[in-house]
Formats: C-alpha cells, sequence, structure tokens
C-alpha cells in the first residue's frame, strides 16, 4: 500500500481562519478529512505543517525512502525557498504542488514558484479540492 | 442540467500523436470519453478545437448564455492571446484552464500565460486527467 | 468622393453588450449610423469587423487601391500582432487608431500597441466617439 | 456654461514656430481661435500655458472648484512629472490629454505619460485638431 | 537655540483638502501649530512650502548656514527631482524626509525617492504625526 | 488597555554589540525601557525576538486576537520574506515596521521590503528612537 | 523522390508589389519558378501561402507524413506565434527558415523568432534567393 | 561678430562653495572670468544661470534667433529633463554640453543625460575648464 | 590554537546520498575526516550543519570571540538568505565559501550568492577538496 | 573579376576537429575548395583566419578598395565585437555573415551578432555550405 | 619635462579616410601636428595606434613610469574592453578619454564605456579638436 | 607524467607591482615557483601570460593533445571574451578557474565570467594560494 506525505507550509495552519474569501471555510483537519475519502484504504496518508523553513526540508528528507509521493502546497515559501527546492530534489518520488487560491491572479511575485520546476504537476485555484485532484492523480500513477 | 464547454487549442488535435512522451497516448476522442465518464448524466458536454485564434474567441463568445463554464487548454495561445482572454473577460461563467504537462518545467515563454488571470482555476501537469479534474471542480461550483 | 475602411478587431461584434461600464451602450451598429451622421455624402464608408487576425490582414490587402484611408481598432491584436502591422505598412493612406477605453489606465500589457508605430494618429478614452473624431481628422486631410 | 481650462506645457509657445513639419504652422492663438469655433457659446473657455512645472501645477490648482474640465497637453512634462498628475488627481472633473504629434512614433521616452493613467481621454496625433476633438467630447459628457 | 526648516513640496498646499482619505484633514497651518508645540521654545522653526521644484533649490540654498536641519515633504518631487538632492547635498545639517502616506503602498513609482540616499531618516505613513516625529529625532540629534 | 507586540528579526539580539556606528551603542533591553518609558501605564508591550522567519510567523500567528498592534523590525527577513508578510496579512491589528538604519542608504537589495506594502507606517534611520516614534503614533491610532 | 513544401506567411501574397525597395519585385509565382529551376526533377515541390496564423498551423500539420522537409518564411508570425513553433516541433522532417530582408537590420522586434529555435538552418537578406539556398541544402541532407 | 550664451542649471550658483573637493574653488564670476579671457573681442557672451527648469527653458527660447551657439551645464537637470530637450531641439545654433565633475564616475542615474542626444559635444570632467574647451570649439566652428 | 568553525547548510546532511554524480560518495564525517587531516594538531575544527537559516544564523553569532574563522557551505541559502549574510556582516574572523559542485554550471539562480559578497574567497566546483583548500588557506592567513 | 575575401574568426582553425557533431568533419581547406568549385573562374578568391581580433579588423582594413565583397564567420567575435563592426562599416563592399551552426538554437549570448547590423544577409546552420550559399548570392550581386 | 602618450584604437588608423562625414578629414597625422601645435615645447608626446586590444594594454603598461599622462581615444573598445579599464588602473597618471564623435547620439551600445569610470575626463563630439582640449587640461594638471 | 599549463591573461605580468593591497606582492615568477612546489616531480608545468585574448586562443588550442589539463585566470577577459570559452570548450582535458581577489567583492560587470561554466571548478579569493589549490585539485583527478 503506498504511503504519501501531504505537506503545508506557512500560515496553512491558519486554513479555515485567515481570509476566508479567499481560502473558504475548510480548516486542515476537513482537508484531511477530504483527502482520506479520496483515496480510502488504498493509501497510507499522512499529514504535516509547519511555518519552519528548514522543518519543511527536514521532513521532506524524512521523506525519502518512507514515502511514495508528496503532495505539497508550500504556501509563501514557494517563491522563495530554494532550500525546499534542493530537499525535493533529493527525493525520488512524485511530486504534485497545489496552492489553494489561484496565484495567478495575485500580486506578481506570487506568479514564480521554484518548487514548480521539479513538481511533476501543479494545481492552483481549485480551492481545498485541489489536494483531492492531487491525490487522485497520483493513485493512478502509484497503481 | 449545466453545459460545459471543452475548449481545445491549436495542434492539439494531434494529441496521442505528438510527442507522445510529452503528452501520453490518449487523443482528444478518449480525453471526451473520460470527461463524459466524470460527468455522467449530471451535465451536457460540448467540445471544440481550433488552431486558429479567432476561431477560439468565435466559440468563447457562442457559449455566452449558451453554457455555465469553459474548461480551456489554450495550448500555445496562452502564451501570446490578449484577444482569448478579452473574450474570456466577457464570458459570465467559470473557467479552469488545464495544461496537459507541467508547463514550468519547459521553456521560460511558456510559463506565462495571459489566460491565467482570468481563470478561476490552473491545472498543469496531470496528464489528460487535468480534464476530469477541472471538470470535477466545475460539478462541484455549479450544484 | 474618398472611401474609407472602418476596421474592427476581435470582440468589437460583442459592444454594446460586453462590460457596458467600460465600453458603453453603443453597439457596432450604433457606431456605423454615428460614422456616416459625421461623413454625411462627403465620403464612402466600408465597415468591416473579424476575430481572425489572418481575416484583418485581408481585409487591409484589399483596401490597397479601393480606400484612401483606414480607421482602425485593433482590440486585442493592438498589442500582440506584428502581422497587422506589416499589412498596414503595406497601406499607402492615411490611419487612424481608436480605442474606446482608455488603454493607458488599464493592464501594462495593453499600454503598448504595434499599430500605433505606423499609425498617423492614435485616439483612446473618447467611447465610441473616437470614431466620428477620427473621421473628421480624415475629412480634413482628405480634402 | 460649463468653464473649461485649456492648458499648455512647455515649448508649447513657441507653437507655429517651432518644428512645423512636426507641429504644424498654427499658433496657440489660432489654436484659441479654432477651440472658441467649437464650443460657441455653449462653454467658458480659459486658456494657459507655462514653461515652469510648479506653474502648471499652480494653474491645475487654480481650476479646482472653478473649471468643469481641462485639455491638457503637458507637452515635456508628460514624461516625467509627477507634480502634475498628483495636481490633476486633486482635480474632480474631466480630464483629456491631448498630444499634437504621434509620441508613439518618436523616442522610446515619449511612450510613456504619467498623465495618461489619470485622463479620461488621450489623442496623439490629430494635429492641433486634437484639442476640438477634446472639447467635442467634453461637450458632450458635460451636456 | 537651533532653527529648522519644514520644508513642503508640490500639492500639500492642499493638504485637507485634497484627498482626506488618504492625507486626514489637517490642514499645513494644522501642522504647523503641531510641530510648534512638540519643540516648544528649544528650536526656531520655519515653514515654507512650493510647488516649484526650483524653488524648493532655492529655499534649500538658503537653508545653508542658517539653519541647523531640515525635515522636507518632497512630495512627487520625491520621486523625479535630482535637483532636490543636489541642493540637499551642498547642506551640511541634518534631513529627515517625511510622507505622510506609505509611499510603499501605492503605485511603483513612488516607492523611490533620490532624496532618501541623503535623508538621514525616513518616515512614511505616519500621517502627519510623521512631521513631529522628525523633530523629535532632530532635538536629540541637536541637543 | 491595549497590548502591543514589539518584534524583531535575525541578529538584532546583537544589538549594540554589531556595527555600533551603523546600530549605535544600545540594547534590545535598552530599547525595551524606551519603549516602556513612551508607554507608561497606557498599554502593555511584549517583546519578542528570533532569529527564525518560521519563529517571526508563529510569534505573529499568536498575536492574532491576543495584541492590538504589532511593532516589526524585521531585520533581513524584510527583504526575502514572503512567509511573514503573509502572516501579517492575517493579522488584523495595525502594523508599523521600524528600521534602525536608514536602509535606502545601503545596498540595492535592502531597499525593497515586503512588508512595507502590508505596514500601516515605515521608519528607517531613526536609530532605535524610531521604535518610540512607532509607539507614539500607534498610542494616538489606539486611545 | 522526396517532397518538400514550401510555406510563406502573411503579406507574403503581396510580394513583388510591397515596398520593393525591401523585398525586391519578384512574385511568389517567380519565386516558384525559380525554387522549380533548383530542384528540376529531383524534388516534389508544393507552394502555399496565407495571411491566417492557424492556417499555417493546419498546413504544417498536413505536412506531416506527407512531406519529407518544409522550407518556411513566417513572416510577421515569425516573432509573435508559439503556435507555429509547436506545429513545427510535431513534424519530423527538416525545416529551413527564410527571410527576404535582414531582419537584424530591422526594428527589434523582428530579431527575435520563434521558429528559429526549432529550424535546422536560418537564412535572412538573401532576397528571394534565400528559397532557392534552402532549397539546395535540403537537397544535400534529403539525398 | 557672434553670441553665445553660457547657461548653468540648478545649485551651479554654488560653485566655489559647495563640495570643492569636487567642483573646484572657482565660482560661476570666474568661470566668467575665464570665458571672456578665451574669446576676447572674438565674441560676446551672455551668462545667465537658474535653479528653475522653466526657467532655463525660457533662456533657451530666448536665445532662439539672438545667439548662435549655447554651451550648457544642465546640472541635475541633465538626467530628468525632456523639457530643455525640447528647447534645445527647437533651438538651431551649435549646442555644447560641459559637466565640471566626470559624471560617469558618480552614481548611476547621472550617467543619463537627456541633452546629450541634442548636443554637439559633451565634455565631462574638466573642471571649470571644461567651459573654456567648449568655447574653443564654438569659436571655429562659428568663424 | 586557533578554532575554525566548518558550517554546512540545508541538505548537505544527506552529502553521499544525494546525487552522488554531482556531489560524490563522501559524507559529512567523511570531509571532518578530512579536514582534520588538513589542519592536524595546529587548529581546533568544530563542524555544525543546519537545514535551518535561523538555525545557520544562530551558529554564526555563537562563533562572535569562540572561533577564528568560519568555513561555510550555505547551499541553498546562499541565494536567498540575507540574514545569513548580517549574521556573517556581524563576525570579525576570516570567511570562506565552498560549494561541491560549479554552481556557475547550473540554473541561473544558483549564480548569484548573497554570502560572496562577504566572504574573502569562494570556492566552486573542487568537490569535497573544496574544504581542505579553505583550511590550508585559512592556516595560512591565521598563522 | 571580382575578388571576395572569405574570413573566419577564431577557433575556425579547428574546423573537422573540433565538436564534429556540431561542425561537421570539413576543415576550412575543404570550405576553400568548395568555394572554389562554386565560383570556378568567374571571381577571385582570397582566404584568411585569425584567432585575434585586431588582425581581423587589419585584414577588414586591407580588404578595403582591394576586395569587392567580405563572406565573413566571425565566431565568437560576432558576439563581443564592436571593432569588427566598425571596419565593416569603413568597408564599402557587400557583406555576408556565415555560421556554420544555428547559433539560434545555442546559449542565449550567441543570439545577438553584432556584425548582423552591418551585414546585407546572414546564414546560420546550413553547416559549410552556408559559405557556398554566401557565394552564390555575392556572384549575383557583383555581375 | 613632461611625457605624454596619446595612444588611439580600433581603426582610428582610417581617420579621414573613413565615414569623414561623422569624423573628419584630418587624418592621425594631422592629429600629431595639432597636438604639437598645443604643448609645443612643454611636453613631449608620444604617438600610438593599434587594432589589437591586447597591443593597447601592453602600451598603456610600458606607459607605467615612463609617461605622465595618458590621451586615449579606446575607439570600439571603449565599449567592450575591461582589458584596458585594468591596465589603465595599474597606471597612475593622469588619463583623459577623447571621442571625436558625440557617441551619445549614436546606438545605445555606444553610449557606456568602460574607461569612463576609470578616466579623470570624458570628451565626446568635439572632432578632433578634443585632442587638443585633453592636452590643455592637461598641461594645466601637470604644471 | 602528466602535463599542465597554467595560463594568465592580461595584466597578470604586473602581478606583484599592480595594486598589491588587492594582489599582493608575490610575482608571477613566484607563483611559477609555488606551483612547482606543489606538484613537485608528479607533473610538468608549462607557463604562459599573455595581454592579447587571441593570443590566449592559441594557447589554448595547442594545449589540445599536449597537456591534460589547464588552470587559467582569464584576468579581465573572463567577462567579456566568448573566443576564449569556445577554445577551451574545443579543449578536453580538466580546466579550473582561478581568480586572484574576490571577484565577487568588486564591480558587477566581474561578477559574471564566461569561462565558469566551462570550468570544472572556480576559485576566487584565495589569493596567489588560488594556483596552489587548483593544481592539488587537477593532482587529484589525473592520478
Amino acid at each position: 500500500m503506498p504511503t504519501i506525505l501531504i505537506l503545508n507550509g506557512p500560515n496553512l495552519n491558519l486554513l479555515g481562519q485567515r481570509q476566508p474569501e479567499i481560502y473558504g471555510a475548510d480548516t486542515l483537519d476537513d482537508v484531511a478529512d477530504q483527502c482520506r475519502a479520496v483515496v480510502g484504504d488504498a493509501a497510507e496518508l499522512r499529514f504535516a505543517q509547519s511555518n519552519h523553513e528548514g522543518a519543511l526540508v527536514d521532513l521532506i528528507q524524512e521523506a525519502r525512502g518512507t514515502t511514495d509521493a508528496i503532495v505539497i502546497n508550500p504556501g509563501a515559501y514557494s517563491h522563495t525557498s530554494v532550500a525546499i527546492l534542493d530537499a525535493l530534489n533529493a527525493y525520488d518520488g512524485a511530486v504534485i504542488e497545489v496552492h489553494i487560491s489561484n496565484i495567478h491572479k495575485r500580486e506578481a511575485f506570487r506568479h514564480h514558484s521554484y518548487v514548480s520546476g521539479r513538481a511533476d504537476a501543479v494545481i492552483a485555484g481549485l480551492g481545498v479540492e485541489g489536494y483531492a485532484a492531487a491525490l487522485r492523480r497520483l493513485m493512478q500513477l502509484l497503481s
């Protein structure tokens, strides 16, 4: 049974509380429930969130050899972190990048993500449904 | 019952034949079948493809008032067409932009899409599964 | 009696329907009426609109030797079409470029028009009155 | 009866003498006559010209509450003056920017005008007829 | 007893009247009163305002040898005037630059100020309180 | 009684020891004393400093709902952290950004701060007196 | 016997009429004659021209599997069309890009061609002789 | 006998007082003496200086038809004034631009001068001797 | 006896495991052995690694007054961290920057390192031998 | 009988040895033979090659008045030499620039050639056949 | 008696022959005569010209310790040679850069000179009189 | 026994004399002695220096097939020479680039080296010790 890490970056612990007109009312726990509903018993899901760039690097390193794929919402670190990119470059499994909002409609500095050059796919603007879409794709790829 | 237009831009008529290592082996007909499988009887799907920028503008204009949402893969016109953007600006329904490959891994001129600033969501790199993911989202939004 | 072509680019067939808060309530037919009111019997006016860049090139080529001047609203192709510029470069008569809205108040990519480097004059933001202003000027020049 | 200020910037006092192949043979007095011919008794026109950026700011400030609209040819200050832009930002009436020549055919530094982002309309290349076109539009808007 | 010049640039004579939602309801006279309240008898304050770049240069030159410090709000000239920078470069006393609004939240061309490279300190967005903050600092430095 | 967080970023724990010719001889404890002297009993002050971007994000999140305003000196993270900007975007209270030195006199990469686009005011170059100026302003706003 | 498509883009139907000081007096029919003279019976030549970007895409697609090489003068679409580049990317045969004038002596926007990154060779400024030079090279490569 | 205007821009009235390590100890009066020594009775010299951009424009306009050449040190307006460039464009005589210091050794924004594109010659870094060098050249040209 | 800190940034804990075709098969422990072999008893070496930018700042601060020099491989933070630069700016000893691979052969965003502007020397592409080269140089400088 | 100089720049003496997968197996002597085969007795050909920019300048100067045209492959100096451009600017005959490989498919710094702005034609990617194509064109022009 | 080197760069050996409408009819020998006329017996002049960047570097190195000043017209190498700049950086005497034409009126790539950042003065557009002006200044400085 | 070329570019013949505060007091002969001390009898060293770009190209070409590696300090040509890069591209052995000073601390135009994209390693700022460090690495690679 494959194992998939769902990794969330800075300020995503506030999901559901922060600017709900942009990010919606679901919390990260709700997201976890929706993710589990998608994969059912077909995969083991692990969830992690951190506001610390270094902690995200640590978590990706730990996923080496212990997980088959990563769904990552790098949040603000998308735009500034080469360290996370390098950690993903050292990871062999599939990677899908998810953004809840459509970052292309926001400030110009949010249009570029270092992670996108490593990711296998990028989803932006599907709301929290983006995580489910990423998981469905990974289930296809891993089966 | 909602109506959704699935609109494909230049060279996508070659899908399945062109560079299958990038775009996969499915044809546009296969994509249509997969799309119908996703929505079943819950929506009417219309399919169109053109290599002509002006024809795509025409098709989007015709969708005004006759469809509830558009899934668009603008292909190469993503990067060069303000006319398609303007047609979408004159369209009231939801719009989801789909790219089969992850355009962020390709040449720099493919990283920017005029359509993304209008789209509600952008999906890149999910392969032809991207259309299904877009439709699932639209079915949520339209219900 | 001079002949003048009034040529409109993509999405201008929606005039009066599309974003009336920007473009006003007049349709292209209303514009034609207003244009005829300006020139009266002093000039023959021809009207054309297309969403197709190539069709606009065709129309400009046909105007060579058959018309004395062109009033052109290239719409979105202002910003992306070298082909229309080249067609106008091959045209000997006077050319006036008209934009209904003030493009300098909109997105940065709308501030540059390839056509402006060829046009004799550029009018933006006068609403549909811009066509009349262009015609008045042409009547001066042609008489 | 509305009052309209026609304001001309640096070097426009030389109109008719300076580079007539570009600017034509009409003087500012001729322009004033043509303007009066357009509006007749339907509006009061005031004329001013200065080579001093600060004096133009003063004149725009004085127009607050005493005039209904401004036709401004900011000349060279179009490209360099934020102060004039700010004075216009503090003015409530309609503003139309006029350039006698088509600035888009000249040096690149003449393609951008700070004033255009505030103006309701921009006219370039109509020769001194541009003032008349601006006034006709203002008479429409003010009536 | 030290002497301090409080110098205001273009359009600041409209303070209290112009866009009060941005600049507040206080006038320059109110600002002068607040400034005097800060320094009391501990310093002599001189106030000047001009819409003319050259007049501001003149005023700064006159302050050489006759004042100990300058509080300057260069307004729009912040972004375009090397002449004012040069005049300040020829001034030996302390200089503090004040902007009533937070210029970093406004258009990109307002983010750079030539004066900032010469100023000892820069204050933006404190409202008219910025003048008082500048004076408090100068009183520290001058004592 | 309002509560205000004074938050300092990386390397500011060295204040008073590091490059005193730039930053002065006062330590962060001295700053705290000066801040308390400004507000007296009229506000509760909380102080925090971290060299960790993620820890600063955590601290800003904790300030949501528990403090009324933040005075932040983001230090080097001003120029590189979108994560701190996003945390501040999720914070409802007033925010004032303080830099001890005038960052506009230093290397070009220090001239832009992500935080400035969110802050209500920005103070640079007042030395440690900048914190006091920020607090005086906040006391005005909060009363 | 190999088959070669000679494909001409927008405004090239005017060859011989348009700006003969730049493009010379030969028409496209003259070019065809010269091309046939070069290859004689050693290859089948097909000729096509269109002002429509989409039609050029169609023609390139039709050349897949039916021709061995393409000589293309994309005209103005050289500088703006990713769609033509993509169609050529989906074509397996040799491609030589021809420009009649030396585009490097003209406006800066004519110096870059999307097609050049795909073409096997690029010829500019040889006049209509460029087609013959391209064919001679293709005859070498195809034999 | 030819007449030559020696025109100095902002802050040059401080010559001899301002930053003598850069600009030297000579005053504008000394410069005038040195200029007269160069031309002797062979030309009439007129001197003017202003800190006001508009006044410099006025002075150049007045030189039309009344002087044969201009030596101009535009000071800080070199880098920001299109109005002075335009005034010089409307002047028929020879123009030589002088900078006392070598502007190419200073801040990047001092490397570009609008005036240089109009001037017949540019001299920088010769100290006040630059004026004499300019006059010697003009005497050659005018004889 | 001098003390030297060898400090490694993010993902360097994976050395020997991550992309050995780029980084080689040696681990950080192997590097430490090689470093000790270079200095023998002539210096005390301290080793540290962290994936956390803030932790690296902490470690550099702790090195103030307790070590004589730093060999730093900032990894991905080279390209994004002003905070590490500032910590090094507050450090008085010699600093040598080491990159195992030649960063100039990789993506453009890896060509710039904030640390290089502070470092006394920069070594890239010597493999893990770069640490030894740095230490040999430091032993020269410290003796 | 016309005389034509075939001039090759740096590293082209290695032709046939260097990277034959890019440049082919022909040597400069083979190229000379092919060139002679093209012109036969109809022109005198002179051949020169140098790795020295200055020597290439010398050779072009010597061609003034002694040759009727130049075929130049400036190699790496295409991208960096204004001196060669200036020498060609001082040459009256026809100039054709040849590159063996298609420089538009290589690194970005190879896309611009100073020589192209002076050349009458530019040929890239025809392999050594490019020299023959250039000579055929020159024989047309010279006859 | 001081010794001054007058050093001319590439293509200046053609002076008087090359584009006389730009560079005039005087040859380098005429320039030498004019230079000698300026200094008379008050200085020893040495003249050198080369088309080779390396030879110019050699000549500047030889001037170390044997000449008191250099007048250099680096010609095209102004815009491309750091090596000449470095040779001048290793030279202790005064350096004046001369351009015969006004490089600011020509192509943009001629507006920047590496040498200007080292030169004490820069003269452009005085024609060959520029050398005399440079020598007059050097005689002042050296006496 | 391997053979290694140590190649030095322009102005390095002045080593020890030129700006010793930057480059130190050692001459190229001292460097040669130090290099020989590093390799002893284990390799043959050849030394060359030239101020001529073309001569450096010649020397690199001669090293093809006759030496096993190159240590190159391209000096100023690092930043401007594609010809040297191309010569190195045609060389099969290992290449290490050495700069005596840390070029990243100097002017921006010294931060980019064309050679670095070809070199196996880059060393900057180790002083003349950089040559020794390069040789040690090459001895590892060659054994």
